[in-house]
């Protein structure tokens, strides 16, 4: 029997949990699943009590969370971000294997040389971005490689969207992860990519601007805006020399250039709190960030301020959100982004029913001999439920996967790894092709 | 005799040093000037030397603080800002009256019951803006309150800039202040004010195209800019319930809309270090923020991204500083602001015999029974020389005729203080004028 230890059950946990309970017979696993709300853990858990039990779990609580990682053979954490550490650190100290699904954190680098002795396994990045982005761009560049090809550019993709059944609202756009997140995307510093062997640097009030149109087989088309890390990546996938490199994130066509309204006019700005009047309303909040103006109205003075069309597409999705409107802003003592987040969610919610959606999108461009190639990869994953969205189950899955491989030995590096080597991707990406998680590739001579 | 501590001697204290030594025989003084640099203080002070004793000061050497402190009267402290405080938390300690140029800093406002349970004199924001800025606002806003005004609106703006005649770049700029504080200008957070009762908050990346033309009697067209910080004012200047206030920054006509190219293209950023080759050129500079073209040039390019007359004034301007050129960057290796600045330390350098210039510039609308009233109120003080730099002398002045009203009981008012009471801006302005720093005022009736 081997025993493993699931650390927070929240909405990107439940695939995992529920992979998990499944396997458990077959593969002779015993979970605990660790959560401040033990309410919410027994209902993941659901049936699958004979094999997993539901522990409450104070995330400050060190001397617990030391005694759980104990007792188990492997610990999943499924913490926010900034708490995998401590529970890292804990497994290399009491000597168990790790798997998280977020980026490693500087600091965990220091641990690798330890875990290598220790013979302990401290996978991360092993969610859908990061983590399917990894494992698919790499299988696709070992194969090139493979090849004898020279890779000349890799355009790497991602966002979490919505179902095109569920795409009922203007922006084609709805709330399925983090709100705060979205608000806030692009403001952690300039975005950093490589083109044609030139560093290029987009601040944040053109990020926006900037974006690439991109069709994906079968869903359309969509806007891709870079993120801010795209070089880091040069060094994992052995692209140093790689004349262009640019990793971002995927909206729905036309969603960023609406967008950037918000982004001009100063609306996303977390610094400061607002000294609006206690009865405010959408249309006064909207004034603040526009130029006095006695002769426009509200709707005039934005778009020559500008330079929208005042009959266009931006126009329509801003009168969509009630920006315009004389609606009372329940409470404008905060923020511009929080503000505006309070806004987007109440007309960006999910409704009864709505799935979401992961897309993914990869470009290489290659030459082999004389040949210039090119490959692009989609994965288009829709959710299967309120519980098993896209986006729990992408980010979930592989991390159930790889858990199985660590536990059943399929794994032969040690140390701080991420899921860049074929013996972690080629195994996790064949399982996820079972589950329905699968790219579509298209080759194409140039 | 009264013993009187200057702690600082950097340029702007060149000034506030030669009254105070001047002053001293009369005014029964005996001045302790320290700064970390001996040599330079004993160059100030020069023949001054029966009257004014150099003392080498190290800012972290908190006993050899208390001891000079305790020696002395009244301290002036002309540290850099964030210096201050410590230096007044000593004085209230010991007992005795202190004078900044500077902001009075949040935690400062703590030592005021004390201060005034101890009888001692904490007096702030007592150089040009802060500083003559206060006085010159009071004065007016107290006799249109006498009068019987009701204040519309105040507008202040105010620009440490170049006398016409060493005016001499397309720019209409060279460095007469720190470089680093002009690169980052406009960073510390949205700009605030409020405009016939309507809250506006203003991105940076829109701070430089939100400018007002600003005519100053015999000096000619201004830009000015907002300044963060408006809102803090009203309550000091007994102006809650006014409809418009504004303050902000000058600069000579057609700087902004230049200058907004940087801030566009994100070269004003110092949060990253730039990956550039180490043999880069100024054009390489400029590209690494442009979008990639194969198509046009460099200039073409920006003229594109940016909506810029390609024979314009903005591209004359940037011409002009080489950032087409092939000129080599000495230290490429930095953040995009600390490379931009070395280029302008070269190109807006004070040249030998240049002499700088600051400008303010208030106005005021009110109304008096039914009739409105405007009145503008303008200084304009050149450099004396190298060493007495306009900035000095607006800097310098107003804290020695201040400590000169300290040190004869002048003053009544006890406590952390600003000079917005008529018992210090009166005979501060008044004193002024007879050094040759005086406004013009031109009353309108609108």
């Amino acid at each position: 029997m081997r025993k493993v230890l699931i650390i927070g059950a929240g909405r990107s946990a439940s695939s995992l949990i529920r992979y998990m309970i499944d396997h458990a017979p077959s593969e002779d696993w015993r979970l605990t699943v660790a959560d401040k709300d033990i309410a919410h853990v027994r209902s993941v858990i659901g049936q699958g009590s004979e094999v997993a039990e539901a522990v409450a779990f104070d995330a400050t609580d060190g001397s617990l969370r030391a005694r759980l990682i104990e007792a188990h053979d492997l610990v999943i954490s499924m913490l926010p971000p900034s708490l995998h550490l401590g529970v890292v650190r804990d497994c290399l100290r009491i000597g168990r294997h790790a798997i998280t699904p977020s980026y490693v954190p500087d600091e965990m680098w220091s641990l690798d040389a330890e875990a290598k002795t220790r013979g302990l396994v401290l996978l991360n990045e092993l969610g859908l971005d990061p983590g399917i982005d990894h494992m698919s761009a790499m299988r696709i560049l070992d194969r090139i490689r493979a090849e004898g090809g020279r890779m000349m550019a890799f355009e790497s993709y991602c966002g979490g969207l919505i179902a095109p059944e569920s795409d009922t609202n203007p922006w084609g756009y709805k709330f399925t992860w983090n709100p705060r997140n979205v608000v806030l995307a692009g403001q952690g510093g300039m975005a950093r990519y490589i083109k044609d062997g030139e560093y290029k640097y987009v601040p944040y009030h053109k990020l926006f601007q900037r974006t690439v149109r991109i069709a994906v087989p079968h869903y359309g088309a969509y806007d891709g805006y870079a993120n801010r890390d795209s070089l880091r990546y040069r060094r994992h996938y052995g692209l140093d020399e790689v004349p262009t490199l640019v990793r971002g994130t995927l909206r729905k066509a036309g969603f960023c250039t609406a967008w950037d309204v918000f982004v001009q006019l100063g609306c996303t700005d977390d610094s400061f709190i607002m000294e609006l009047p206690k009865n405010a309303t959408w249309q006064d909040f909207l004034m603040a960030f526009l130029p006095h103006d006695v002769e426009r109205g509200p709707r005039e003075n934005l778009a020559h301020y500008l330079g929208l069309d005042p009959k266009g597409e931006i126009m329509a999705k801003l009168e969509w959100l009630g920006l315009f409107g004389r609606g009372r802003i329940q409470d404008p003592q905060r923020s511009p982004a929080a503000i505006l987040q309070s806004l987007l969610e109440e007309k960006w919610q999910l409704l009864p029913g709505d799935r979401d959606m992961v897309v993914m999108w990869h470009r290489f461009r290659y030459t082999v001999d004389d040949r210039q190639l090119e490959l692009q990869a989609s994965l288009v994953s829709e959710g299967e439920s309120e519980q098993h969205t896209a986006m729990s189950r992408t980010v979930g899955l592989p991390v159930a996967i790889a858990a199985k491989l660590v536990l059943n030995g399929q794994i032969a590096q040690r140390g701080v790894l991420m899921p860049i080597a074929e013996e972690i991707y080629a195994p996790v990406l064949h399982e996820l092709e079972d589950l329905g998680i699968r790219f579509l590739e298209e080759e194409l001579e140039a």
